[in-house]
């Protein structure tokens, strides 16, 4: 095995190319062992792994600087660089994050996870090799889906004025996570259907130079490639059309299921769990919205450029025919077309997970909320029990959305008020509207909630009680409930529970009324506190006699974090929240 | 007079091209006129006055729908479509914004102020117009300069795909606010010097079909051009070649200069104040980092097509030579480019308007912070006192950046100190770094400040006192001082006053201290409480007997106010927060 005696790029250059083939097989075998068994990204790596063999076989890593795009074909360069081993042995494989990562390796640069921002980092690292008067090699590599945003094409331009050498290795396996989207997807048709040869090249139109290689997965053909712009000294195009999904026949044939995955069965390449049948808020958010369609042909779901996430899969996609879009990983874009159809009377629902918000603030203040579009936004995986690598939080839409003025930003705690606000921003014609879908865990409440919710900023009590008053938000309303339970059980104490509902305002009538019969004030939020909802309660009551606590994550990237920990770290168990509001009211009963 | 008789577009349709002519002459007269006496932009609303004219003759506004990007060459549709008085009458000049504004006229469908989104609005126009089965024409007319920006480009890509009507007027006048930068300008010069007819084409490589004017200041040949693509069925670009400044010799030749400006004498073209030929923030930041320059070849200043605000006039940009960058109008980019040179040992130093800073959140977060590459950004014209159309406000930088993990957040009182902080961001190697510039006006204080930040999070004391404390942030301190001036004298209370420096952490310690002879803390900030520096301090006390009182401005998109009454409404006058003091303590000792 030639994979277990790989220790470092060196050890690339030194064999055969009959012997770098075998190397693809094996480092291609242990990809599937490990994905099959672990989950992770499957097809964008096996697209990869001639191309990162090539790469570590001609450049000079780490003097030589690799970028990758997003990470999610970075694994073989992972296994080149030192890190074969948290992908042969299965003890090990945690040891290494799904991203690159500096901490990790020296061959890492930066830790990336949001896609389109390789070409702009090169950038930077070539920036400042010029002005120190050094020659390395910069090397971005980013698929064709991220192609798609913003900032991929920002750093394309700026990079085609530079002058120096860049290398920018496009990616092209014909797919995003789905389908692609965007015109400029006919050109890299164009450009693969001529070999290269089309007149018209987006990549030329920045200023780039450019050479093509058919078979992105030979890895002669990439060494060839490679070699030609290795020490050029203007920015250069290498577009490489690779399969992804390449040497294993499910995620070659479905490509969009086996972009990333759970384990599955290697055999048969069926997923090792159902999920346990559960039922999950991104179907359902599907299926509420195919059904609103029917019944409005103006209501439209965005996606961009994960439709899971909104609950559409291919069949449902092409239910919806011209009532759903997707535009690619181009946040921006997808809140400006919101904005822009609701300013022409249609309905329009943008699905987005929490950390990609975060990709379009300008969007969300200048398109949409300086103008009062009524477009209504579903943030999915708000808070700490989506996903947990620092690249992907979910604990800043918070203080990321409801510090813009004329956005309502609501909170359900369950399946039925989800919908009950969702269906009302779609009705509504006045304000722009998010909502923060409660998950992961779909809790049925089996409970009626208001069907309007235009008059803002009114908190609901759901149990009165005295002395201790318990605001929880949202998915964090559970959590309340435990608390008032405990509190009762211990002290006797029968604490007002409050579900705020707005995360954009407060019930100043309310946060007064709970002046005369209690002490202190309990706010419970599924996100960071700085610059969260629990601070303007604490601001609203801060030269009053009311006592405020607020609870919630602190600020910082935490990373592959487990849970419970986290929640215990940041003293958001019930227990703990229980003994520490006891603390306070016997205090000042003292 | 024509124009005096244009109330609506139909009376444009009546004229003919011999007098459409004339118009164009009395459009470009009132422009200059209401221009050199009340400032505004002024090269680009010179350069498109035939092309709107030229729109207004072919298309039926408002039906068929015209967006403008950015709104800087919206002066002559806003003539055209009822609002000519306000460019006729002296007395009326304020009755118009800078902007378009669907408050204003049915012509106008977006309130715009920042570039680059006029496509994907446009976009949204357009599906929302395919949903309900009408069939107007949807144009969107964007500068060159604006192409430069990520989400022109996704929305180009969009509608590349759309297969639907869609006019995008590319007004070429060879300009950014300075010159342009980005390999996509060599395209755009290689379409013109080929009458558009060179095969490699930026726009149809996304998609688009594609027409060229190559006098874009000739009504007839505009008016041609329009024609032939109104109700295509297709989206479609006319790119169209105008003159920045056009009809106007100073702004003709020096166009930078020209783009805005405030009042000027019309026959010498010279600025009818020099400013009061005070110091400002950007020109010494310039000289400042020219210095630095000269120390150390690693610095390099970065701006995102507004080079002026970091004192870089065409003559310090080239002495500086490759230690400046202007990415255009692409703060994402600006962001990435600075991590990645920090990441590879440079000193980067992006100067950029706090009302853009929140173009780049998700670049601070993922590019910047999560990597923690000690990146400098001076935020200018952040607070109550910079700009005061509601798409320029500089409220919204405090939540925007102080709640990012791992940067530091740094807010100045004076001159002296902020560039002693400044200078600390370059030199130290740990942290990203942002610095509030404390202008508009430059105060110095005569006192030596610390060079060294680096023990994070140290509020300084600069007066002891005892009951009243007052944390006064930034360009706010001088504000502290008065209260605390006026507080003594009405009161003979002797308030500690506190510079807190850093905007990104608490100084617990103090703040724990301040409890020993404090029954309140005031905070003054210059930008919304929401989300913002004193709510955390609010939060700190919420369980204690402290008193806390925030002060700031309210979560709103205040338009056009005047700066005076906007600190009243707020509560931010000295006399007013002393007030409020008084009732509060007086209220404790009760």
């Amino acid at each position: 095995m030639y994979l277990e005696n790989i220790n470092s790029p060196e050890d690339v250059k030194r064999l055969s190319i009959e012997n770098l083939n075998i190397l693809a097989d094996e480092i291609r075998h242990a990809l599937l062992t490990k994905l099959s068994a672990h989950g992770g990204h499957i097809g964008p790596n096996l697209g990869m792994v001639e191309a990162t063999i090539a790469l570590h076989y001609v450049f000079n890593s780490p003097v030589d600087k690799i970028v990758y795009d997003v990470s999610h074909q970075s694994y073989a360069h992972k296994m080149l660089t030192g890190r074969k081993d948290a992908f042969l042995h299965a003890e090990e494989y945690d040891e290494v994050t799904g991203y690159t990562n500096p901490r990790e390796s020296k061959h890492d640069f930066f830790t990336i996870g949001h896609t389109s921002t390789s070409v702009s980092l090169a950038c930077g690292l070539a920036k400042a090799r010029d002005l120190k008067g050094d020659r390395e090699n910069i090397i971005a590599v980013i698929g064709d889906g991220s192609l798609s945003g913003g900032e991929a094409y920002e750093g394309l331009s700026n990079a085609g004025e530079t002058g120096t050498n860049l290398i920018v290795v496009v990616n092209d396996n014909e797919m995003s996570i789905a389908e692609n989207h965007g015109g400029l997807y006919q050109n890299l048709k164009a450009l693969r259907d001529s070999d290269g040869q089309a007149p018209c090249n987006f990549f030329k139109s920045l200023g780039l130079d450019y050479i093509y290689v058919k078979n992105g997965n030979d890895i002669t053909a990439l060494i060839h490639a490679f070699t030609r712009v290795k020490n050029v000294s203007r920015p250069v195009v290498v577009h490489i059309h690779t399969l992804k999904g390449k040497g294993y026949t499910p995620a070659e044939t479905y490509k969009e299921r086996y972009h990333w995955g759970m384990p599955f069965n290697l055999e048969t390449g069926q997923p090792l769990s159902d999920g346990g049948n559960t039922e999950d808020y991104c179907n359902l958010t599907g299926k509420f919205l195919l059904e609103q369609m029917q019944k409005d042909p103006t209501v439209v779901a965005i996606s961009s450029g994960t439709p899971a996430v909104i609950g559409f899969n291919p069949e449902r996609r092409q239910q919806a025919g011209k009532q759903f879009v997707d535009v690619g990983i181009a946040e921006e874009h997808a809140v400006a077309l919101a904005s822009g159809i609701a300013a022409n009377g249609g309905r329009p629902v943008y699905g987005v997970y929490s950390t990609f918000i975060q990709r379009c603030y300008d969007q969300l203040s200048q398109d949409l909320c300086i103008n009062r579009n009524p477009a209504v936004i579903s943030v999915f995986l708000g808070g700490s029990a989506g996903m947990n690598d620092e690249t992907h939080l979910g604990f800043f839409d918070i203080p990321l959305i409801s510090n813009i003025p004329n956005i309502v930003y609501l909170a359900p705690t369950c399946k039925e008020e989800y919908f009950a606000m969702l269906e009302w921003g779609i009705k509504q014609t006045t304000h722009p509207v998010a909502v923060r879908v409660p998950g992961p865990v779909v809790i049925e409440s089996g409970e009626t909630f208001d069907s309007d919710y235009s008059e803002l900023n009114r908190y609901k009590i759901t149990c009165q009680g005295e002395r201790v008053a318990i605001i929880a938000l949202g998915n964090f309303y559970p959590l309340g409930e435990s608390v008032r339970r405990k509190l009762q059980e211990a002290t006797g104490v029968q604490a007002t529970l409050i579900n705020p509902r707005y995360i954009t305002g407060l019930d100043k009538q309310m946060l007064e009324d709970l002046k005369a019969n209690h002490q202190l004030v309990i706010t419970l939020e599924d996100g960071v506190l700085d610059g969260g909802f629990g601070e303007k309660i604490a601001r609203y009551y801060g030269d009053s006699e009311m006592k405020v606590k607020n609870y919630g994550l602190k600020k910082e990237f935490a990373d592959r974090f487990v849970l419970e920990e986290l929640l215990k770290e940041n003293h958001l168990t019930d227990t703990q929240i229980t003994n520490e509001i006891r603390e306070i009211i016997d205090k000042k009963q003292d």
